[in-house]
């Protein structure tokens, strides 16, 4: 790892010499390991602009979702090498990692609030350090993130909203805020105040007289702008790339007694060519040729859901042009793009806002069509009470893609899909469907759309689903891939292949049932092996509680050996093979649990 | 009931008769049946206007959060004298009551995302209809609202928001925006705002030429308007109280062909005294004497949940400094407004905006604070995204005051608490409490403040909790206070009563076990009854699946007999007591249920 010694002493020559170093860094690191690339290549000036400002560790630097926190891991001396693998760096700040994360991030639009949280605490105890908040413009669509804005101007001092405008969510950025945003940066304010900024400052350290500080900033501020309305000072918009004027503007804002946002204009994937040109694809990615950019591909042999579920909604969308589809920022991610691309009328990205995905589907419902809502499973958390109060008590028909369910891998704790089984069987009137291969997911969602009239989730996993094809799907019927007396291993989605496999390791004569439908679920199926075997094990990619495991225990009345995860344990990053093993839900453990039960401990 | 007639025919001058009529009809059936008082005296000339220039029913009139909706039902044709009864008219507008409600409501901040559903699937559909939203400066609040404004622009057709600014969530608002609204209610531009419409639209109609429409329209722009700037046409402010100017501005607005906002001024409780002096006390009100503005008391022996909370805390925070209290636009309901009045700084009332309030909990909690959250159960469902990525995986130290839990009566459906114990059972870490009693209330509370260390919820129902008193509170101990060998009964909360009464109506020899810490659970005490009765019947007053008696299930490993609410009905509005007969969950209901078990059928 390189040494980037003490960045307060450099000069803005050296710190550019740096940044270039800091990007290659990130793109030998990401190329080889996967990450979040362009954001982190696009906030490189920036993050040595706040290290040169501030003092990171005593200062707050609270970065939203924490996926452009590379370069900042770098230089508070962390391994890179090993990111996001199991055991090394995660891709995310981690308060466990380093003294200079001072927030668990993850989820998008929290950092505001955050660092509001910070500031009120610095203040009733009287202590000293600075406060900053690092949002996208992707970030600011979020509720959350207008929630807090909206209590920010309540504070009677300090806290630093740097806005990094990019122009993009992890698509395109979209909406109101955004165009916004835009006509800022187009403005000619924004092409005056780079030579305003130079001009006033030069290479002037400043920072003590607030009067002369006040009257500069002045300048700097649009008569008509949002934040301003909403009581928080304005400065920018500034150039993201340029480490000396950044510097001069943190300056500024850190004293300012009042809550200040700086308008900071960035360039998503700057310095690589390919990430330049398609930021998106370079958002969150795999492993990659540096030199041509393709992503090195895993000789699948099959198609991931995400594609399958794409592919085949926009088929049905030809049929039926009742169905409409709805997207929060992740139209590439969920597999919508040609759907998008085909039935643009009939298509929807709201940018990061979950909640308003839901209710507006159920508007959309009422209004007489077939919502779709593909949203990644641990981002969905964020809609629950829409999904209750907008969805679910009104059994309108809206069809929800939940994407990721399960383990991840890579992208860690916060990213998981672990809970959508416990609150979806928690709400009123949802089924929930967990196809085991492609061609039942297609079968589920042919069935959810066309033939089914109530809201309905169908649950898949981020990696592959390659279990062989058994009987077709039938809505609320499970079924038996291996008939045996010794046991009853209940299971579905992803850990159907991993079940049978550990019904080889174990080598006992069990019976597995692929029960597909998890709410309503195969009671008579499940009763009927129950009363051969007399044991009956559940093996999921969820929380223990409240899920699959807790819905057989209901219908059996008795004792379930219910494999998946502690809903206790936060569950870390790392390959799904490392993490399976060492939270004992890979093959081999669960052969071992089998085992166990059939010989009676 | 009073016959409206059609009031499309009624001259302005009738429609002032009219609304003194409406208002007198409010005020007697909220007298007697309690309910949302204040909001709907607010808004009798809003409702009067929309009715003559709308077709409710064709066209969509969506009343966020729906509490203001009551003249909108009486001109419907609803009779109101059975308001908020079981079997009566809800409070909230219902789609099963009439076709001129067009969505179930009664959580804030949802009726812009619904209406934008409606008018994408009208345009998709070729439909021709109008869709407005009405919602109140306090749900704009909400993030959920600044989610649909964001998305607002995009629609390339008319839906109009009315904005119904009375300076008030339930109780005064709070924020950025409010500020903002403020400084336009009191601009010169409102006072010249009324002459303006009057000497230009007389009493002519209009609505034919759009180009006459679009410049006129200019004149009551303001220019630095912050909607406009979201790209919302935004027409006002007018005065919500002269039918004649609200009619003009919404015939304005439905003929323009794209998202308008209409920024209508009004008096929250307008038109009775007591309600004007003091609307936040007759925002949602029990019965009253009309003459006196007096609640009539039900002559209470013991407090109330939220009052002995409030008093708790706020003698707690006396001694320990590091307590702060949040609560999201709930001063009032939630017995904190002593507390906010003896620690000012260390009280939040951050605005309808749960999920900003818990993110925000998360940052206090790092910077070294002890927040405790107190939002009412079904309305904490919008931060469990914020309760999970923000507290509970980071195992931080913060306190959720759950008030309201369980059943609410006669707000029915959206309010009651009946999940909370399902969500917070799934969250890592969180540990679960419920007293039976105001004394181990305190004892709670006391406990998750000063003594624990990590997140903690404890769920408190609304009505009064006036079990006696038994052990004082052990962590993790639940307590029996009946010893019994037939069955054990295991409960917590305002079901231990309930439950004894069961127990000496059924005249069985039962264990009743309060259990009181739901997690972690005591295992130990539940072994060790179940042991000896080998029956065991759970009562709870939750979701069946999820709560109380799925975590007995799983220690148990055997069959549970659950009483609580069906995760698949949607619990109506109405007294506890009729709604407890209604679902089986009254004293004499369990009692059967307990003799049927110790009877084996």
């Amino acid at each position: 790892m390189v040494d980037f010694g003490n960045i307060k002493e450099l000069t803005y020559e050296q710190l550019e010499v740096l940044a270039v170093e800091l990007r290659q860094e990130l793109l030998n690191v990401v190329s080889k390991n996967g990450g979040h690339l362009a954001s982190n290549l696009g906030a490189v000036e920036l993050t040595l602009a706040l290290h040169k400002c501030y003092n990171p560790g005593n200062d707050k630097i609270i970065w939203d979702v924490g996926h452009q926190s590379y370069v900042h891991k770098m230089l508070t001396g962390r391994n890179l090498e090993n990111l996001r693998t199991f055991g090394g760096v995660s891709g995310f700040t981690r308060t466990s990692e380093s003294d200079t994360d001072c927030y668990d991030s993850g989820h998008s639009s929290t950092s505001i609030s955050t660092a509001l949280g910070y500031a009120y605490a610095r203040d009733l105890k009287g202590e000293d350090y600075n406060v900053v908040a690092v949002i996208g413009d992707g970030a600011m669509t979020g509720g959350l993130a207008f929630e807090a804005l909206n209590n920010v101007s309540r504070l009677k001092s300090n806290v630093t909203i740097v806005l990094n405008d990019n122009e993009m969510s992890i698509s395109k950025n979209v909406g109101g805020m955004s165009k916004y945003l835009s006509r800022i940066r187009t403005g000619k304010f924004y092409h005056n105040a780079k030579k305003r900024v130079k001009d006033r400052f030069g290479e002037t350290p400043f920072g003590k007289s607030l009067k002369h500080i006040k009257d500069t900033i002045k300048f700097m501020f649009l008569n008509d702008n949002l934040f301003e309305m909403l009581g928080i000072t304005t400065l920018g918009p500034v150039d993201g790339h340029n480490v000396r004027e950044l510097t001069t503007v943190f300056n500024m804002a850190k004293n300012i007694d009042a809550p200040v946002l700086v308008h900071v204009i960035t360039k998503k994937g700057a310095g690589y060519q390919f990430a330049e040109q398609n930021p998106s694809k370079f958002h969150g990615i795999g492993r990659f040729d540096l030199n041509t950019g393709e992503v090195l591909n895993n000789d699948l042999t099959v198609d991931k859901p995400s594609k399958v579920f794409g592919e085949t909604l926009t088929q049905l969308a030809e049929k039926n042009n009742k169905v409409v589809a709805i997207t929060a920022a992740m139209p590439d991610g969920t597999g919508l793009k040609e759907f998008a691309k085909k039935y643009k009328d009939r298509f929807f990205d709201v940018g990061i806002a979950e909640g308003h995905a839901v209710t507006f589907a159920g508007g959309l419902a009422r209004g007489g069509f077939i919502p779709v809502v593909a949203v990644y499973s641990s981002f969905l958390q964020r809609a629950y009470d829409n999904i209750v109060h907008d969805v679910a008590m009104r059994n309108l028909h809206v069809v929800f893609a939940v994407d990721r369910a399960g383990l991840v891998g890579e992208d860690g704790e916060s990213h998981h899909g672990l809970l959508d089984m416990a609150y979806f069987l928690s709400m009123p009137n949802i089924a929930v469907l967990s196809p085991c291969n492609n061609e039942i997911l297609k079968q589920m969602l042919l069935f959810a759309v066309n033939d089914y009239n109530g809201p309905v989730a169908i649950r898949y996993p981020r990696s592959i689903l390659d279990c062989e094809k058994y009987d077709d799907f039938v809505f609320g019927k499970g079924c038996i891939i291996r008939e045996g007396k010794d046991v009853t291993v209940v299971t579905s989605g992803s850990c159907v292949n991993k079940v049978k496999d550990a019904v080889n390791i174990a080598d006992v004569d069990a019976e597995i049932i692929d029960i597909r439908t998890i709410k309503p679920i195969d009671k008579e199926l499940l009763l009927q092996s129950y009363g051969k075997t007399g044991k009956i094990i559940t093996v999921e990619d969820g929380t223990i509680f409240g899920g699959l495991g807790s819905v057989v225990e209901q219908v059996i009345g008795g004792k379930v050996i219910k494999v998946g995860y502690d809903n206790d344990v936060t569950v870390t990053h790392g390959s799904i093979n490392d993490l399976e093993k060492h939270y004992g839900t890979d093959a081999k453990s669960i052969a071992d649990i089998i085992l166990k039960e059939v010989n009676g401990n």
